[in-house]
C-alpha cells in the first residue's frame, strides 16, 4: 500500500496506527506501518523519555511518530488547580452520586489517579515536547487542530512532519493555513474525539479543501476494504486506532475491558461528552448515558470535565466496576472479535486491501495485473466477455 | 461498473437511483443504470398509472424499479382518520404556533395537501401494488423493511426481484430471513430514514450478515470515488437518492429549495424525526430546530408525525417561505454544487470510479491494464520501482 506519502516517510503501507502503548506503536511500525505513540497519559517526569527510548530499541530504525493533545486556544500559565477550582459543587455532587449508585468503591490511600488531564495542559504538552524533539521521530500528529505556530517550526527544523486532525473541511482549511503537512480527516464514527460528518463524505471534501496536502483517512477503517474505500475517496493513507486496542499487545488496563471490547457491536458506542467536555464516540455505558441523561447536570466545557471525572474513571478501572469500564473507540468495535497481534492485524489489512482492489477490477472490467505477488484471478482470453465478478473473495 | 448483481437484472452500471420524479427515474435507466420511482406520494387514483405509463414510455426497454413505503407492522384497516383522531391537541397547538411564529400563509381554499403521508399506510401501497404489479418492473424496493410474505411471492412470481432496506445487521438479518434479495445497506450519512452506523461501518457488516444476497451501499454516496468505496466494502451496487434531487430533470416544488440545496454544505442537516416520527436525515432548518428543541412536545411515532405536519409542509412550500423549506438529503448536499442533466451525473460517476480504481492500482503496485477504453497510465517495464502514484486523476 504505496503513496506518495508513504514514500517520503519511508514506510511500507500508507498506514498510520495510533496508540496509548509503546508495544503497539512499535510493533505497527515493525510491520511497515507508521507507529504513532499518544502522548496524553505521560504526565510524571521520566516517564515519555523511558518510553521513547524503548520505542528507539524496538523500532529496528523504522519510523514513528508521537500524538500530542494541545488545544488550539490555551490560556498562559493555567494550572490543573485553577482549572478545579472552576468545576461547580453540583456537578462533583453528580459524579459521587453516581459512583455510589453504582457501588464504585473508593480508591486506597495514596492511589494516584491513573487516567489524569494534565496531559491537555499546554504547559504539559510542551515539556512533552521539549522531551520528545530529542527523538528521531518522523511524525508528530495533534488530535486538537494545529499545534502552536513556534512547534511547528520546531518541528520542521528537524525534518517532523506535522499532522492535524479536522472533522470538517473548515477546520482542514485552517490546519493547512496553520502550516500543518498531513490532515488526518476525522469522520463521524471514528472513536475519540469526532464531528458529524462520516468518513464517506469527510474525506472527500477535506481531500478537495487541502488540495495538494495529503490527506489521511479516520474513522470506520479497520480491515483491508474500509482502507481501499478510505484511499479511493483520494487519501493518501489511513489513520487507525481503534483497531489495536484488542491486539495481544495492547496493555488495557482490564482484561474485563478487552472482554466488552470484543462481544461489543457497532451500535453499541455513543458520541458524548463525557469524558472530555467535547463529543468523542466511546463505549456506551451507564456512565456515559448517565452524563447524557436529559435531567443529568450536562457535560462541562472541555478541560474542566476531563479533570472532574479523571478520579471517577481511575475508581472504576482499578476496580475494575464491568457495567462502567469504557473506553474511546469506534464503530468498528463491531467487527472487533478476537485478539490478534499487530503483525497478524496488518497482514489482514493488507491482504483485504488486495481483495478490495481484486474486486474493484472486477467490476470495471480490468484484467487483475498480478505483481507484487497477487494472484491473477481472471484467465480469460482479452476480448471475452467480461469477466464474472471475483466472488472467491 | 459490472457485478454479478448489474448483470442479473441487465444493466449497464451496478447504480441504482432513487428519486420521486419520473423524469429522473426514466433518465437513470436510459444512463444504463436502474432508476427506482418513488411511490409514496401517489394517493390519488391514476396517478400511478399514469407514470408508470409514461416510464415504459421512456426508458427505451430498459429495466426500472418502483419504492414503496409499506410499515414491516400494520394495523389492518387503519384509516387516516383513524390516525388523525390519535394526534393530542398541544401538537398540533405548536405546529400552528411555530407557523405563525415565521409567518407562513394559510392554504387557499380549497387547495389539497401536496405531500400526503396516505402513502404511508398499508391499504394504499398495497393499492399501488396493484397497479404496479401490471407493469415489467426489474425491481420492488421497499424503505421500511421487507414487503409483506404475500408482497414478496406476488413479485418472486413476476420475475421481479425485492428489495428492502436496513439501517443495521440485526435488520439485514430479518429482512433475509423475510425471503427479499437484495439489501440496501443504508448508512448514518445518507438522506431519509437511517440508523446511527456510517456507511463505511455498515456496509460490510450487512454483507457478512446475508452473505451471499447482494448488498447495496447507500448513503454518502454521490461521486465515483465514493461508489469505489461502496464497492470496495463489499457491496455488489450502490443506491444513490440525494445526487439528483439538483438535476436538471428533477422536479423540485420550488427554485428556492433547489438553491437551498445548492447552497447548503455538508454539515447543514440533520438526523430528526419531525418529518415522519423516525431519525430521517433532512436540511435542517427552523422548523427541524423547533421540533429537536428540548422545550418542544416532541415528536409524535409514526405516521402521526407525518400526518401531524403534512399540511403545514405543503403550506411552507406552497408559500415559498424560504427558510422553513426542507427536504429529505444526505450529507452529500455539500458536493451537490451545480445543476446537471442526469445523463451528465452518471457520466461523471463512471469516471470518478474508473479514476479511483486507477488510484488503488497505483497505490498496490499493479500496472492499470488497459480494458474497456481505460487509459493505461503506467507505462514503466514490468519488474521496475514501485510506480509513482497517480497524480494527474
Amino acid at each position: 500500500m504505496r503513496t506518495e506519502l508513504s514514500r517520503r516517510l519511508g514506510i511500507e503501507h500508507a498506514l498510520f496506527g495510533f496508540t496509548p502503548f509503546p508495544p503497539v506503536a512499535a510493533a505497527i511500525s515493525r510491520a511497515g506501518g507508521l507507529g504513532v505513540l499518544g502522548a496524553v497519559r505521560y504526565t510524571a517526569p521520566g516517564e515519555l523519555e523511558r518510553d521513547l527510548d524503548w520505542m528507539q530499541a524496538h523500532t529496528d530504525g523504522r519510523p514513528y511518530g508521537l500524538d500530542v493533545v494541545m488545544p488550539a486556544r490555551t490560556v498562559p500559565g493555567l494550572t490543573e488547580a485553577d482549572v478545579e477550582a472552576m468545576i461547580p459543587d453540583g456537578h462533583r455532587e453528580f459524579v459521587r452520586r453516581t459512583l455510589a449508585e453504582h457501588g464504585v468503591p473508593e480508591l486506597a490511600e495514596g492511589e494516584r489517579s491513573g487516567w489524569r488531564i494534565t496531559g491537555w495542559l499546554e504547559d504539559v504538552a510542551r515539556t512533552q515536547l521539549d522531551v520528545a524533539f530529542d527523538y528521531p521521530l518522523a511524525l508528530l500528529a495533534n488530535a486538537l487542530g494545529p499545534p502552536p505556530a513556534d512547534v511547528i517550526e520546531r518541528a520542521h527544523s528537524r525534518g517532523i512532519l506535522v499532522a492535524a486532525l479536522a472533522g470538517s473541511a473548515r477546520h482542514a482549511v485552517r490546519h493547512a493555513a496553520a502550516g500543518v503537512d498531513i490532515v488526518v480527516a476525522q469522520g463521524y464514527e471514528a472513536g475519540g474525539h469526532t464531528g458529524e460528518i462520516a468518513t464517506m463524505v469527510l474525506t472527500p471534501e477535506v481531500v478537495r479543501a487541502v488540495d495538494p496536502l495529503p490527506v489521511l483517512a479516520a474513522g470506520g477503517i479497520g480491515s483491508g476494504e474500509q482502507i481501499a474505500a478510505g484511499l479511493a475517496l483520494g487519501a493518501q493513507g489511513v489513520w487507525l486506532g481503534s483497531i489495536w486496542l484488542t491486539t495481544a499487545e495492547a496493555g488495557l488496563t482490564s482484561r474485563a475491558l478487552t472482554a466488552k471490547l470484543l462481544a461489543a457491536g457497532s451500535g453499541d458506542t455513543v458520541r458524548s461528552r463525557a469524558l472530555t467536555g467535547k463529543p468523542a464516540r466511546q463505549l456506551r455505558t451507564p456512565w456515559t448515558d448517565a452524563w447524557d441523561a436529559p435531567d443529568g447536570p450536562g457535560t462541562l466545557p472541555m478541560p474542566l470535565q476531563g479533570l472532574l471525572v479523571a478520579e471517577a474513571l481511575s475508581r472504576i478501572q482499578k476496580h475494575e466496576v464491568v457495567p462502567l469500564l469504557g473506553t474511546p473507540v469506534g464503530q468498528i468495535v463491531g467487527a472487533m472479535d478476537t485478539v490478534r497481534s499487530v503483525q497478524a492485524v496488518v497482514d489482514d489489512l493488507t491482504r483485504g486491501f488486495e481483495r478490495a482492489v481484486n474486486r474493484l477490477n472486477a467490476v470495471v472490467g480490468n484484467r487483475s495485473a498480478g505483481r507484487n505477488g497477487w494472484a491473477q484471478r481472471d484467465h480469460r482470453p482479452a476480448g471475452g466477455d467480461a469477466p464474472q465478478e471475483d466472488t472467491t473473495s
